[in-house]
């Protein structure tokens, strides 16, 4: 078995952009790299087998969907995750913690992302030192989960890359009550990683490096946690409010993780950021913004995207994008996918979620290329 | 181009099962067969290079479906339906007559097939010899459907065979009223095959049976259409309030049907229809059983129906069925279907229907060859 490990194969001239591979056990990740989100063990639309032919090299699954439904006991009766879905690349997944806490302090993409600050509650019962306890929406069963406990269940999902378990405060906090988080957070991660190393099984834990959109504390977190013999490094919590924002935090935090550890941009794909943090050296960015729009209907293109549910498109019998070599392009036109949403056939959505999949591997592979040859 | 024709390759010696092939331009269509329902150019969760794959002969799209959205002018600019959907296997098409008078008469499933007697009026805003005035679900427009008018929408769609555009009677009906009704149809049917003769554009036309559960109509009604140069023979219609009153009105009008000619049984295609209705010399099912039951996580296996949601599937980590080749067998156990229907994941509503068609593409292989060595 391949043990984990990255290759830095280049650094730019020009920016700290860089090329380097992921060794893992189930193969090898190009970094930079779009990682896609399969929360439930498969990308929406999609089976496994049609996600090997697009050649996604990492997909992301999530501990808490996966933990209430099918319960991470049952992946690890089938042999864990990779073969469940019957995935033979590689695979993350996350400690639950981004969604146990957005259901305490409001939606993710609200309230993180900062666009309310309306505190929901949800079904969070309590958090203290030890870890969160939460009401199942599935059965209404009450779920403990701890830094020891989310390793666990990943040890059970058996991803290629795991993540320790996290708070995630809201964007709206004191600088003293995100201190008070940021604090707690490190003993979480660090308990994570020694219950991690008790039993490694050959996955790899990437920290996550916290701090909101403060850079001293991202400083204090990176140096914490740099620290701490972790196999990567993720930068994740609140990004901020606006792209600026976010680019701020990349730009300022990802200089301070080590060169010779890969490292992670959590829940940030969409094409302008991708664009815009390459140069700060991030080596693989995780959404669901390619997939959820395919399902909407808006497929990625090089001309920038295109809104298949417009009527202009009714009899357009060219492909979505010429030389394309997806399924979709490869064999149906836009007049027939336009028809296909239209109708309310599941089928547009999954022709939609197989280009925008393989136009993102492009993509990251074009990005790749650039950098290869310093003209990025 | 191969022009259409039936070959019988052998009769039962047990009954008037038969063995054949039809031949059309887009390839052969070996018989019994089941056909798989595409309303709107594709089987629902699927894309045709997966249709392609399991290898279904026949697909039945609805004329009715397809008028209204994207319209059959588009499907004509674009080649014709086999273009328009990327299909090189052949293509039937109905009339619209079957749900233009759900909509007049009351719901297909419901009325139809007797389980109520409610007429809905629905959209329908005239009924006269010349044909019928709907009004659009789709956009509100009024669309009038008239043999004529159903056999170019169909010359547009360009499929390997069509149907006459025929009224459906509702199943509480009068003697007296089932004659007019009879006489009418008889003349649409008549008014459609001069209106494809005037360009039969290498397709074949299927007349319809018609005259409900009164045998005496059914026999009037296949001595009238076998008058006529139809290329083959479907019987439609109500088929009666139970299985017994469909079988008696099978059983009865088969035999009169010529032998050297195909012929279709209309909307039904349940396993034990299929099995006790291939006797009386059926040679294509069509019916949306299959595919309908697999989005409902209803599977097809020799030992009778597996239903994935229930919790015992929970940790059932062997395939649908042992020994089948379809993709969802042969990648994916039943423990992950469940767990993508427990987690509404499209892909398992995709991954079932990949698995009951296949299951009806080699239970018809299965029947053929037991007619071939005469055991059954």
């Amino acid at each position: 078995m391949t043990s984990f490990h990255f290759e830095l194969i280049h650094r730019s001239k020009k920016s700290r952009a860089r090329v380097g591979r992921i060794h893992t056990a189930h193969g090898i990740i190009d970094t930079p790299n779009f990682v896609g989100v399969g929360t439930n063990g498969t990308i929406k639309t999609l089976d496994n087998s049609a996600l090997h032919d697009i050649g996604l090299q990492l997909m992301f699954c999530n501990t808490y969907h996966m933990l209430l439904q099918p319960g991470t006991e049952v992946v690890r009766k089938a042999g864990g995750l990779h073969k469940f879905i019957n995935r033979q690349m590689p695979i993350i997944t996350d400690s639950g913690g981004f969604q146990v806490f957005s259901l305490a302090y409001g939606s993710v993409a609200n309230e993180l992302k900062s666009r309310g600050t309306k505190q929901q509650g949800g079904s969070v019962l309590k958090i203290n030192e030890d870890g969160v306890v939460f009401r199942s929406y599935y059965d209404g069963k009450k779920v403990l989960l701890t830094p020891e406990s989310s390793i666990q269940a990943q040890k059970d999902l058996g991803a290629d890359i795991i993540i320790p378990f996290d708070e995630l405060p809201p964007y709206h906090i004191s600088p003293q009550q995100l201190k008070t988080s940021l604090d707690r957070t490190h003993r979480w991660e660090k308990r994570s990683l020694e219950e991690h190393l008790r039993n490694p099984q050959g996955q790899a834990i990437y920290a996550v490096v916290h701090g909101g959109v403060n850079l001293e504390m991202r400083k204090a977190s990176s140096d914490f946690l740099t620290s701490l013999p972790f196999d990567g490094y993720a930068v994740g919590g609140s990004l901020g409010k606006t792209k600026d924002e976010l680019y701020q935090v990349v730009e300022a935090t990802f200089p301070w993780l080590p060169d010779d550890k890969p490292n992670h941009l959590l829940g940030i794909g969409d094409l302008a950021s991708i664009e815009k943090c390459i140069p700060s050296g991030v080596d693989t960015f995780d959404s669901s913004y390619p997939t959820r729009s395919a399902r909407h209907g808006v497929l990625l293109t090089a001309k920038g995207p295109l809104n298949i549910t417009k009527l202009e498109n009714a009899a357009n019998f060219a492909p979505i994008e010429e030389g394309c070599s997806c399924l979709a392009c490869s064999q149906f036109s836009i007049a027939y996918i336009h028809h296909l949403f239209k109708a309310r056939e599941m089928t547009g959505m999954n022709l939609a979620t197989i280009h925008n999949l393989h136009y993102m591997v492009k993509l990251m592979q074009k990005y790749r290329e650039r950098i290869l040859n310093d003209s990025f």
